[in-house]
């Protein structure tokens, strides 16, 4: 292993904005490098963590907590996190910067007119229709990043390789790599 | 650091047995050796990850299981975990061992009589006047630990050093330091 120090890719955005995609891509290409390197995103988490959790404002912020606690630990080890989350809210995402070692904010600046004419997972439709309540974007609020340490698009598919570079090559010329 | 490889020790014993005493001598013996170590215990777990469960059949399931990922994720990565929980249930403890890479099964079989005699937080005898419920050696089953990597004792004071060196021996003799 030639790990150097631990960090935290961060990748805030809407629903479909492209994060996990992006993020996947970063942690192969890492961990076939062979660097110790972990993959979490809101469905490993709420499999794993916080399946009592639901989408309000209080259960969103236990949410965030716990995944924070959990990137605390692996970054403090020397462990690489990249994490996939839409967290909305600044002061959610602020908390994970604190408690992180290296926390690099990345905001996956997606249009919401993209993310909603994708509609991968069919979920704009079903926050429109009313079905799904507190959906970021529609019925809830998406706080932009105020400072991220990246702001990239996910607008094309053939984006999600130029981002992977683009994060790749920040971690390279920040020594985390 | 000089890390071989991650590991986990897993104490399990009743509440009061020395688990945590223990535990924490562990701990701050191989952190004052440079090691990467991190040490978890219900309090920390509950305050971070699980403060939504309690102490049904289905909780302490649940609880362990997400103890169970957080494990995982470190012991994987090299990390060394000191781990003491109650863990009554031998299912579960094979569980952590199954997701864990080198679990060490650590049996702080220190007597009922003892640990209710000591009563450090005063938990016995809420649990025999019925104020607690579920309380295990109470009113709900402990399971000896079928295969432990170890067995110790914690009934006087003067055992908690005794029982450092035991451990630390174990993770010498067996290429963990």
């Amino acid at each position: 292993m030639r790990q150097k120090k631990g960090y935290v890719i961060w990748l805030t955005g809407l629903s479909g904005s492209g994060k996990t995609s992006i993020g996947q891509e970063v942690f192969l290409e890492l961990k076939k490098r062979g660097y110790k390197i972990e993959f979490l995103d809101g469905d490993i988490i709420r499999k794993n963590l916080t399946k009592d959790l639901g989408f309000s404002r209080k259960d969103r912020k236990e949410n965030i907590k716990r995944v924070a606690y959990v990137v605390e630990l692996l970054s403090r080890n020397g462990v690489g996190v990249i994490a996939c989350f839409i967290s909305p809210y600044q002061k959610e995402r602020d908390y994970v910067r604190k408690k992180s070692v290296n926390f690099i904010e990345v905001y996956v600046n997606t249009s919401l007119e993209i993310c909603e004419k994708r509609d991968i997972k069919g979920l704009y439709k079903k926050a429109r229709s009313g079905e799904i309540k507190n959906f970021t974007g529609i019925s809830d609020p998406y706080e932009r990043p105020k400072n991220p340490e990246l702001i990239i698009k996910g607008t094309k598919p053939s984006d999600i390789h130029k981002n992977k570079n683009i994060i790749i090559k920040y971690l390279s010329e920040n020594q985390y790599l």
